[in-house]
C-alpha cells in the first residue's frame, strides 16, 4: 500500500543557514507538484524517526535530481543527522496555533500560563519561522510584559528544558543584566565563592547584543559546552562550573529567542527577566545576586528603570522560589581594560593571578560582589564578606579554584590574541569626561567580537584621567583586515566614543 | 592596484527563495575569511552596476569552488540579472540605521514624516531582512499608529514609487478593506463606471491573508502585470484598467510588507490605511469609495471599529488630497458563490453576462457600489445612480467594457477550473444560522488559493436557507490531492464553518 511517490532521497547539501532549517527540492519534482509547494512554503520533513519544520527553497536546474531533496545543516541536525539517500517524506506544515496568542498580545490581550506555555513549546519544537520569532520578540518588547506575564513566561521556559536539583538550599548564583562593556566579574566571583566551599552551578549566555557574554569569554580558556551529566560531575567535584547554558538545555528556547533579539538589536525587559530567572531556577539555584549597572549609555539608564527592573526580578524570582538580591552599580564607563571574549579573559586571569597589570576596577567590583554573596549565604558574618573575599583572591586560592574548574571542564588554555590591531590616540589634551558604552560595544562588535573570539578593543583610559594629545585612548583588535576597516569606518561617523574635555580652571 | 582577491565569480544557482535574497559561498574561500563572514551575515553584494543586500549561506563542500559565489533568484534579479562568471564583490552590510526608529516605536516614540520616510526608503532598497521587516510590521500592529503616523507612512509610501497624474479632478477609485470571502465587486463596478465614460485607473493588491485579491482573480482572465506606460495607455483608451498594483510600482514597499503580514496572518489598521490610501493617491485618484464589511467573523467586527477605520481613512485621505467616502456593509456571510481566484472570476462573469445562474447578492452589492460612485462623480443625480448602474449592466454595456479592458491589457481568457473537488453536505436538516468567514477563508487557503488559482470553494447556501440532511453546503476545489486532504483535515478539528440550527417552532 505504500506509495513511493511521496518520498525523496535525502542529500546533505553542506549549506550552513545558521539555526533556520531549509529544505531544497526541484520545483518540478513530483512532491512539489502533488503537495502544491511554493518557495518559502513551511513544510514538515520526516525521516523514519525524526521530523522538523523547514522553509522550502525551490531549485529550477540540475543542482538536484527529481528524486532528491537537500537539507541545510540546521535541518540535518534536527532530523537526527541522517545518511545520504535516506527517505524523506513531506507535507504542508500545520499552521502554528500558538501564533494566535502572539497576535492576541499585539491587540492588548495578556499572556497566561497556558498561552505562554503553548508559545514556548512551539518555539522549542522549531515550529516558528524567523518571521514569527521576530513577531513574538517584538510583541514582548517595549516593557509590554507585566509581572504575571513575566512569571508565566519564566515558568514556561523552565518547563521547556532540563532542571538541576542539588538536594540543598544553599545554592548560589549571580548575574549581570549587561550593557556595560568588559564587566566580566563572573569567573572571578565564582572562583572566590567556590574556593570557600559554597556551591555555584554557574551557567552563562553568549552575547545578545554585546561583544561578549561570559560563555564567550570562558570559551577562550576552556570548554563550555557541557552535557547535563558532565556539568553535574564538575559541580559535584569542584562546587562550581562556568558553562554555557545552551549546551545543558536549561531553558533552551532562550537561545533561539536571543538569536533574533541580536538580529534586531533589541532587549525586552520581560524577556530579560524571564531569561535570567528561568536559567537560575533550572540551574537549581536558590539565592541569586544580580548586578544592575546604571549609566547614561548602559542598558539601564535611570534609577527609575533600575527600580522597576529590581522589582520585576525580585518578584518573578519569589514566584519561582528564588531569593533574588539586586545591586545597582556604576555603569558610566567600561569595567576592566579588554572588551571582547579573549581580551576580557586576559583581564580575568590578571586579576586572579594578582598581576600588577591587572585592572583594579575589575578586581574591586569582583571583590564587592563576592563579598555580598559570602554574606548572603551566611558564610561570612555581615560586614566580614569583603575581607574574606580579598583573602581568597590574594592567597591564590581563587586562581587555584578557577584552574581546577577549567581542568574539570576539559582543560585550561591561554586565550589567543588577534593578529590585527589599530590604536586611536587623543587629538588634544584634557580630561576624560564621558564614555559612550553603546558605541564602544558597537565598535568591538564591528571588529568581529564575539564571533571572532580574539577581536574587540582595549580601553586605555578611565573617567577623570588626564591625557595629552597623542596618548593612546583605545586599541582595536581584529582577526581579519576587513573587520578592522569596518570598525574604523564607524569611527568616521561617530567621533564621540570617548570625550576629552579641556579643563576650565 | 586592483586586488583580484576581493572578487568571486557569479553563478546563478537556480534556487528560488521567494523575495529574500541569499548569497552562497564556500566557508573557506578567501572572501569569507578576509571579511570574517559567518552564516546569516548580512552582506552587500556588488556587480559593476548594481548592488543588493543578501543573507549569507556558507557552503562546506564542493557544491561551489573557492572562486565562486552563487546567488538565489531574488538576489540575481536585484543584481540586474547578470551573466554567469561576472565578478562580484562583497562587504559587510552597514547596520540599517532606520531600524533605530522601529526600536524607538516599540518604546513609545512616534513615527514622524522623516523617520517614516527613512524606514520606507530602506525597505524599498532591500536593506531590511525578513526578521527586521517582521519587527516593523509587528511594531505597527494592534492599532499602534495614530493619525499623524498613518499620514506620515502614507506619504512615505507614495513617495517611494511612481505616481500617475491624469490631468483631471474627476478620477474615481474604489476599495474594499476585505475580510469577506468572495466579495469580488471591483471588476463589475469598474466596468459599470467606465462604461459611463468615467475614469477609473484601478490597481489592486494580491491577497494578504485571504484566499484571493482582485489582482489574483483578474489574473485568471487577463494579464494584470502592466508596466507604468502600458497602464497609462489602457486607461487612456478604455477609461479604466484592472491591473496589479505591484507591477506598476505604485507604493512598491506595500508588496514587501504584505508578504510578511501574510506570513504572520496579521493586518494592522494603520498599515491597512497607509496601504490603501497610498495606492489610490499614486494611481492619481481624487475620489474613492471604500467598502467596509462588518460582521462577527469579518476583518472589521464591530460598528465601533468600523467608525474608527472610517475616520482614519477619511482623514488620511484628506491630508493627501483625496476625497474618501466609506460605506459600511453587511459582513455576516460570504458574497457570491465562489471563493478563490478562478471561482470568483466565474461569478463575476456570470453577473456581467446577466446569466440566470449569477449570484444575486454579488450583483446587487456591485450595483449599489456603482450607484454610489456614479452619484459621487455627479454623473447621476442623487437617487438616480442605481437605475443608471442597473441599465448599464442589463444592457450588456458593462460586459462589453469589461472585455474591452481585458483585451487592452493583453487579451481575455476563460478562468480554469480545478481537477479535484469534494462536497460537504449537511448532517441534519435545519436553517443556515451562521458563517465563520475566517474558517471559510482558511479552508480555501488550505485548498491552495490563491497560489493555485483554480483552488478554493463554492458555498451553496445563504443565511436563512432551509437545508435537508445530505444537501450540499460547500464544495472544495484543489489543484493537487495533497492540498485537498489538508483542507479536509482542517474540517476535522473545526466543525463550525457553517452552522445549521434546527427550527424551534
Amino acid at each position: 500500500m505504500e506509495q513511493n511517490c511521496d518520498f525523496l532521497k535525502l542529500r546533505r547539501l553542506g549549506v550552513d543557514t545558521h539555526q533556520e532549517p531549509v529544505v531544497y527540492m526541484r520545483q518540478d519534482c513530483h512532491v512539489a507538484i502533488a503537495e502544491g509547494f511554493t518557495a518559502q512554503s513551511r513544510v514538515e520533513v520526516c525521516t523514519e524517526g525524526h521530523s522538523t519544520i523547514a522553509s522550502l527553497a525551490l531549485v529550477s536546474n540540475d543542482l538536484l535530481s527529481h528524486q532528491e531533496a537537500a537539507v541545510s545543516e540546521a535541518a540535518w541536525r534536527l532530523l537526527g543527522e541522517p545518511q545520504d539517500g535516506e527517505r524523506l517524506s513531506f507535507r504542508h506544515a500545520r499552521a502554528v496555533d500558538s501564533m494566535s496568542f502572539v497576535r492576541g498580545k499585539l491587540y492588548g490581550e495578556r499572556f497566561t500560563q497556558q498561552t505562554a506555555s503553548a508559545v514556548i513549546r512551539d518555539i522549542k519544537a522549531g515550529r516558528y519561522s524567523d518571521i514569527q520569532l521576530s513577531a513574538f520578540v517584538t510583541a514582548c518588547a517595549g516593557d509590554r510584559l507585566n509581572l504575571e506575564e513575566t512569571i508565566a513566561l519564566t515558568e514556561a521556559m523552565v518547563a521547556s528544558g532540563q532542571r538541576f536539583d542539588w538536594g540543598s538550599d544553599n545554592i548560589l548564583d549571580k548575574h549581570c543584566v549587561g550593557g556595560l562593556p568588559g564587566n566580566r566579574t563572573t569567573p572571578i566571583v565564582t572562583a572566590i565563592v567556590a574556593a570557600n566551599g559554597l556551591t555555584m552551578p554557574k551557567t552563562s549566555s553568549r552575547a545578545i547584543t554585546s561583544p561578549a557574554g561570559t560563555a564567550d569569554t570562558m570559551e577562550t580558556m576552556t570548554r563550555v559546552q557541557l552535557e547535563f551529566e558532565q556539568m553535574r560531575r564538575v559541580v559535584e567535584q569542584q562546587g562550581a562550573c562556568l558553562a554555557w547554558g545552551g549546551s545543558v538545555s536549561l531553558s533552551p528556547t532562550d537561545d533561539i529567542v536571543i538569536r533574533v533579539e541580536r538580529a534586531l538589536d533589541l532587549d525586552s525587559e520581560g524577556q530579560l527577566v524571564a531569561s535570567v530567572i528561568s536559567k537560575k531556577v533550572a540551574a537549581g539555584a536558590r539565592q541569586v545576586l544580580i548586578d544592575i549597572p546604571v549609566g547614561p549609555t548602559a542598558k539601564v539608564r535611570s534609577a527609575d528603570k533600575a527600580r522597576r527592573l529590581q522589582q520585576l526580578l525580585e518578584n518573578t524570582g519569589a514566584a519561582l522560589g528564588l531569593q533574588v538580591r539586586t545591586l545597582v552599580t556604576d555603569g558610566s564607563q567600561p569595567i576592566g581594560r579588554g572588551i571582547g571574549p579573549a581580551l576580557e579573559a586576559r583581564d580575568v586571569l590578571q586579576v586572579l593571578m594578582n598581576d600588577s597589570q591587572a585592572p583594579q576596577d575589575l578586581r574591586e567590583k569582583s571583590l564587592c560582589l563576592a563579598a555580598e554573596m559570602l554574606e548572603m549565604s551566611a558564610s561570612a558574618a555581615p560586614g566580614d564578606g569583603l575581607a574574606m573575599a580579598r583573602e581568597t583572591l590574594d592567597s591564590g586560592r581563587a586562581m587555584a579554584k578557577f584552574r581546577a574548574i577549567c581542568e574539570a571542564q576539559g582543560g585550561f588554555k591561554q586565550p589567543q590574541m588577534a593578529p590585527h590591531s589599530h590604536t586611536i590616540c587623543a587629538e588634544k589634551h584634557g580630561v576624560v569626561a564621558y564614555f559612550n558604552n553603546r558605541f564602544i560595544a558597537r565598535l568591538a562588535s564591528l571588529a568581529g567580537a564575539p564571533t571572532a573570539p580574539a577581536a574587540g578593543m582595549d580601553v586605555h583610559v578611565r573617567l577623570g584621567d588626564n591625557v595629552q594629545a597623542g596618548s593612546p585612548l583605545f586599541t582595536l583588535y581584529a582577526q581579519a583586515p576587513g573587520e578592522l576597516a569596518y570598525a574604523l569606518e564607524f569611527l568616521d561617523g561617530h567621533t564621540d566614543v570617548i570625550r576629552i574635555e579641556e579643563e576650565t580652571v
